[in-house]
C-alpha cells in the first residue's frame, strides 16, 4: 500500500485546501520554530519576562458585512483592532492566531481572500501568523483573531497610570470611523514606541469605543478627572466642529461620540508632553486636547466658552 | 456631575455584565498581572524563551448542541481540547483567551455557565484566564479559545522526531467519544509531562481526528511507517476488538476511525519505552500499540493473524 495523505475525518477537504494555502501564504519567520501542521505552534520568544494577550472576534451582520467592506478588509481589521490593543500597552506585537467559522457553500476563496489581508497587515507589521482553526458553521462568518506580544522596554502602559496635571495627547484625529477609516486604518504601533520613549508616558488606550467612553476607561481607572477643549480635538471633517453634518449631529459629537477611531489617548507628563507637541518623533499629527484634573469625571471647554459635563457617551443634546 | 460608571456604545450592558461576572469568577492568579480590563492582558513568562499557542473554535450544531451537552459542559470542553494540544506539545499551559459570540436573546446565564466550566477547568489545570472578547451573533453560538503556554524542560516534542524502531506508546483507551468521553476527558497534562521526563520521547501527537488519522500525521511528519497491532489496542468495550457493536461496525473499528479521544500516542526509544511499560510512571494505563518502521505506510496485525493496510482513515471494511 502507498502512503496516503492523511485526511482526519472531523474536517471538510476544502478546509484543508484553505489551511495549505495559508501555510504556503505564511512562509517561514524567524520567530516561527514549528508553524501550521503540529499540535501548537511554537513561537522563540523575546527578551521580556512579560507576555502580552488581545483577543477579538468579528462576526458577520454585527461588525461588518460583505457589502460594504471585502473579505481582504475584515481580515486585515480583524487582525488590526488586535495590534491596536498591543499598542495601547505599549507592546510589541509578535504572534497571531485566528479561529475561523466559515458559512458552509461559501466560496472557498473566501477563507482565503480573508486570510490575504491579514497576512498582508502581518508581514507588514512583522507578526507572524503561528496557526489557526478553521471550522464551518451554519450561521454568519466569524473570524477570531488573538494576538501575543511583548512590553517595550518602559512598558506595559495601563489605563490606570494618569495623575493630575498629566496633558491628554492625542494621535491623528477622530471621527473617521463614517469614512471607512476603521477598514483602512493603520494601528499606531509606532507611535506607541515613540510615546513610551519619551519617558514621561503614564496611561495610554486606544480609542475603539469612542472618545468619551475611552477616556473614561482611563479615568475610572485612574480615578481622577479631565478637562478637554473642544477647539482643540482634530476632526477629520475640514468643517468647524459645532457645525452640522448631514445626519443633523455636530462633527464634534462625531468625533467624541463615535467608536472605532483606533487612535491612541495618552496621558503624558507636562514637561515631556510639551516636547512632544513642539517637536513629535512621528509623522502622524499630534494633539494636546485636555488634563487630567483631581475628581472622577470630564468635563469640555466648548468652542463658545461654555463649559458641559462630559458623560462617559458624550452628551449628543448638549453637544449639538 | 458625578462619576458615570463607562458603558460603551459599542456593546450590550449584558455583555459588560457578563465580563464583570467572568472578572470576579477568574479572580487574581499569580501570572497575571494585568487581566480582564485593559487593552490587553499582561502574563508574567516563566524561563523558557519558547512559547506555545493552541487555538480551537467550537460552533453550536457543528460541533456541540445543548440537547447532548450542558453549557458547562461545551465551555470546559473549548479549554480541554487546546490543553490536549499543548500537551501533545510536551507543553505547559499559562493562559487562556476566549472569544464568545453569543446568539442575541439568549439567556445571559448561558455565558457564565460557558466560563463557568472553562473556569474550572482551568482553574484545575493552574491555567489563568486572562482575557477575552464578548459579542453578539445572529447565527450559533461560537466559542473560541487560545492557549499560550511553554515547553517542558526536553520539549517541544513535535510530530516529527519518530524513528524507525521506537514503540508506539497510548495513554488510555480509544473508542470513548461515543460515551460522552469528549465532553468530559482530562486533557493528559501529567502524563505528557512524565513522558517528556522519560528523556525517549519522540515524537506525541493527541489522538483527536482518529487513531489512523493522527498516527499518519505523525507518519507524514517523520516520514516513517507502522506497524500496530489490534491485540493490543485498548479498547472502551468490554467486548471483544472483533465483536460487532449495536451500530454495527466492530468496536476494533471504531477505536482506531473514531475521533475525539484525546488521548496520548507517543513514539518512544524501546529501552525507554520498555522501562515506561514496566513501571508506568502515571495510574492512567500506559499501552504498547506497535512499532514505528522503515517505509511511509502503516500495517495492522488483526487478531486473527492477518496483516491488513491501515490508511489514514482505517479501512471500516477490512476491519469490521
Amino acid at each position: 500500500m502507498s502512503a496516503q495523505p492523511p485526511v482526519p475525518p472531523r474536517r471538510a477537504g476544502g478546509e484543508f485546501a484553505l489551511i495549505d494555502w495559508i501555510r504556503r501564504r505564511v512562509g517561514s519567520h524567524p520567530r516561527l520554530e514549528v508553524g501550521i501542521g503540529d499540535d501548537a505552534a511554537v513561537l522563540s520568544w523575546p527578551e521580556p519576562d512579560s507576555a502580552l494577550v488581545a483577543v477579538d472576534m468579528l462576526v458577520e451582520g454585527v461588525h461588518f458585512d460583505f457589502q460594504h467592506a471585502t473579505p481582504e478588509q475584515v481580515g486585515r481589521k480583524a487582525l488590526a483592532v488586535n495590534l491596536s490593543d498591543i499598542a495601547a500597552m505599549a507592546g510589541r506585537p509578535v504572534a497571531a492566531v485566528v479561529a475561523l467559522a466559515l458559512p458552509r457553500g461559501r466560496d472557498e476563496e473566501l477563507g482565503q481572500r480573508l486570510h490575504e489581508g491579514l497576512v498582508g497587515l502581518a508581514e507588514a507589521t512583522e507578526v507572524v501568523l503561528a496557526g489557526g482553526d478553521t471550522t464551518s458553521t451554519d450561521g454568519p462568518l466569524v473570524l477570531s483573531v488573538t494576538v501575543i506580544g511583548t512590553p517595550l522596554p518602559g512598558g506595559p502602559v495601563l489605563r490606570s497610570g494618569a495623575r493630575p496635571g498629566d496633558r491628554l495627547l492625542l494621535t491623528g484625529c477622530l471621527g473617521q470611523s463614517r469614512h471607512r477609516h476603521h477598514l483602512e486604518f493603520t494601528p499606531r504601533l509606532d507611535e506607541a514606541r515613540a510615546l513610551c520613549d519619551s519617558g514621561g508616558l503614564h496611561a495610554l488606550i486606544d480609542i475603539s469605543d469612542g472618545l468619551a467612553a475611552d477616556l473614561y476607561h482611563v479615568l475610572t481607572e485612574s480615578r481622577v478627572g479631565a478637562r478637554l477643549r473642544a477647539r482643540d480635538i482634530p476632526l477629520r471633517e475640514p468643517r468647524s466642529a459645532t457645525e452640522y453634518a448631514p445626519d443633523g449631529r455636530t462633527a464634534l459629537a462625531h468625533a467624541i461620540s463615535d467608536g472605532e477611531d483606533f487612535e491612541l489617548l495618552a496621558a503624558v507628563e507636562p514637561e515631556t508632553a510639551a516636547q512632544l507637541i513642539a517637536a513629535p518623533p512621528f509623522e502622524t499629527p499630534l494633539a494636546d486636547i485636555g488634563e487630567i484634573v483631581a475628581g472622577n469625571s470630564a468635563e469640555l471647554l466648548m468652542p463658545d466658552g461654555r463649559s458641559v459635563p462630559l458623560p462617559p457617551l458624550g452628551y449628543e443634546h448638549q453637544l449639538d
